[in-house]
């Protein structure tokens, strides 16, 4: 290994002068480094028109591709670049770079987990808009906590979000919220893509929301790929079979052992984004018994209205029933994907007597900026009764 | 963006068939997917001996090789593979994918932070050892936790490990462990490839540690590459410059404001890997009325024995007062990366009068195998004065 070694160290020389032969280059006028690029690197930009800049050394390359934004012009220094052919939409993005052919993440960027894989992301920021960042409030944090699951019998770990009371008051127990991702991302999207942490400390340091913890786990048990035996519409299935056990009987056993929770069902929501929002009726819809408040951002499952009163077990018979135990049901969509199915959902079962709310996010797609201000209009509803 | 959409369904669908693509494809035998694979990704392997077998797919590349291993060979189905000459060295490694030139970490692997960058990773399993690993034990957390830097003017986060016992006794203060990566890694690294929280689970459950708090930041400021008009050479001094500033003007007040934590220097240590090595002896060192407890591992720093009296700021010039002031100051190496400089330091040391210990990792280099059983070796001297 000793040579694997000094390998090693002369890479990270090699890397170093790399990533310092950019020094001579004239960056684009009034651009600045994604934030999420590592300490010195300097693409990929963003400019002040919310233009993106990607800048990639491959002097040996066929073709490189920056995914969705398409391929990269090769100058005769040996860098790749391209600039997005227009403003991007505000908020944040996947991106990959295609190196002849071969999908990869970019090492000078933090990866995040998403499209099913740990790819990497940019950040267009939003003028005027902070209820995302880190603000000078009190700050609560994110936990990693470990379980062993029975049902799945393996380690598993979740994110904990502890509002910044938590620790200050030790004898006053919190509700929680139970937060899902989509069928692309993992437990890490929530806190990282989604700044779930910073919505909810700005949100209760304004006195919007209430204090809760909040708990994110990965809802795509097993393999996001067909198993040995499996077909790939058996996946789906496969998860939305199991992840409810796990949650119920691992994941709430394990908060409420080592977090000081209310364990009630009216202190017990469940929220989740696209695939993630799907589980969340599932979960909550056949456990009305367990959660008092439901949340489904870009994925609010389908409900046959013609058969209502059949769905989820006959969960709907009984409209006042429904009402008088679910405080807050709520499905969130973004205008630029095809929001008509989940406002007529929502219209529908309101025609027959369900109570919901419809939030529409104008101008986003099916993106963490939509799913972002889902969680913002969601939280502070929880809770309150 | 609603283009831009569909194309990320569409290459999803994409990915889960090429992944898919692997399932006529047969696994050499007795080999298993390395565990930082994402769910479902069957590369890269390792064998019973421990050699690891990649495989990657790029019909259209013309060389691919994997970082410290080589090249890889193309075969007619458009998978790339190679397979290593020998055995690896147990523990963790990192790993990169090179395309026709370019270093990519592997979106079909959990990123880490190293060489610099984010990268990928292997875990080679090391026989009959378990003490880094996620044991039937109460198991501490791993917070994000966010502060504002006075001396930065920015805010920044660090990773802080409090143990099981710590929300089970709410009246009860712990000791401070400042736990430094090197380099090339960064505040992720203890807690991921470090396994940092699980060693000291593992250590504290079978009370051969007092539980305590570990805080890991990143020490290397700003950037690891020249900022604008600064030379290569530089960069270290600058970072060894600001770094003690941030921990103790920002890093420490945050923890000892929002954590249950004894604030005298009897119930605070520092330690590090390679350059937290550094910054360990440099803070620690000249900062003996808040630390009384020191540990460099693989990372000692450089103190020339012909002029030990005058070596930082005159520390050592009273023996007798170092030693009862220093509780435990400890070296530890790996074998193979040649310990003779930290060995004769270590002796030259002790000749003088300084007490201290020496740890060497029998086999391993400068690689985290090395640092866990630093830390495990470590730890348990700490705060039992």
């Amino acid at each position: 290994m000793k040579k694997v070694l000094c390998l090693a160290m002369i890479a990270l020389m090699v890397s170093a002068v790399n990533l310092n032969a950019q020094s001579n280059h004239e960056f684009p006028e009034g651009t600045v480094p994604n934030i999420h690029n590592i300490n010195g690197a300097q693409y990929p930009r963003i400019g002040k028109d919310k233009r993106t800049y990607f800048r990639v050394y491959a002097p040996d390359a066929k073709k490189v591709e920056i995914s969705f934004r398409g391929e990269m012009t090769k100058g005769d220094d040996g860098y790749w670049t391209l600039v997005s052919k227009g403003p991007e939409v505000v908020g944040f993005h996947y991106y990959t770079v295609i190196i002849d052919g071969v999908e990869t993440a970019d090492p000078n960027g933090k990866p995040f987990f998403g499209m099913g894989r740990w790819v990497s992301g940019i950040e267009i920021p939003e003028d005027g808009v902070d209820y995302y960042k880190a603000k000078d409030v009190p700050h609560g944090t994110v936990s990693e906590s470990w379980y062993y699951s029975n049902v799945r019998n393996e380690w598993r770990h979740c994110f904990v979000y502890t509002p910044a009371c938590y620790d200050k008051e030790p004898n006053r127990k919190f509700p929680v919220l139970y937060l899902q991702h989509g069928f692309g991302e993992n437990e890490y999207g929530w806190a990282n893509q989604g700044c779930a942490n910073f919505i909810l400390d700005n949100l209760i340091a304004e006195g919007k929301a209430v204090p809760m913890i909040v708990v994110m786990d990965n809802g795509n048990i097993e393999s996001r790929t067909p198993l040995p035996g499996e077909k790939p519409e058996d996946v789906r299935p496969r998860m939305i079979n199991t992840f409810p056990k796990v949650l119920l009987n691992d994941i709430i056993p394990h908060i409420e052992k080592n977090y000081r929770v209310l364990t009630d069902r009216e202190n017990r929501a469940m929220a989740g984004l696209s695939f993630g929002g799907l589980h969340t009726f599932t979960t909550t819809l056949n456990n009305l018994d367990k959660f008092a408040y439901i949340g489904g951002f870009s994925g609010a499952g389908s409900i046959d209205l013609n058969n209502l009163d059949e769905a989820y077990g006959g969960v709907f018979k009984d409209r006042k029933a429904f009402n008088d135990k679910v405080h807050v049901f709520f499905m969130g969509i973004g205008s630029e994907e095809n929001p008509e199915r989940t406002k007529k959902l929502s219209d529908g079962l309101k025609a027959a007597g369900i109570n919901n709310i419809y939030y529409e996010s104008p101008g986003t797609a099916h993106e963490f900026l939509t799913w972002r201000r889902c969680l913002n209009e969601f939280a502070p509803l929880l809770f309150k009764k």
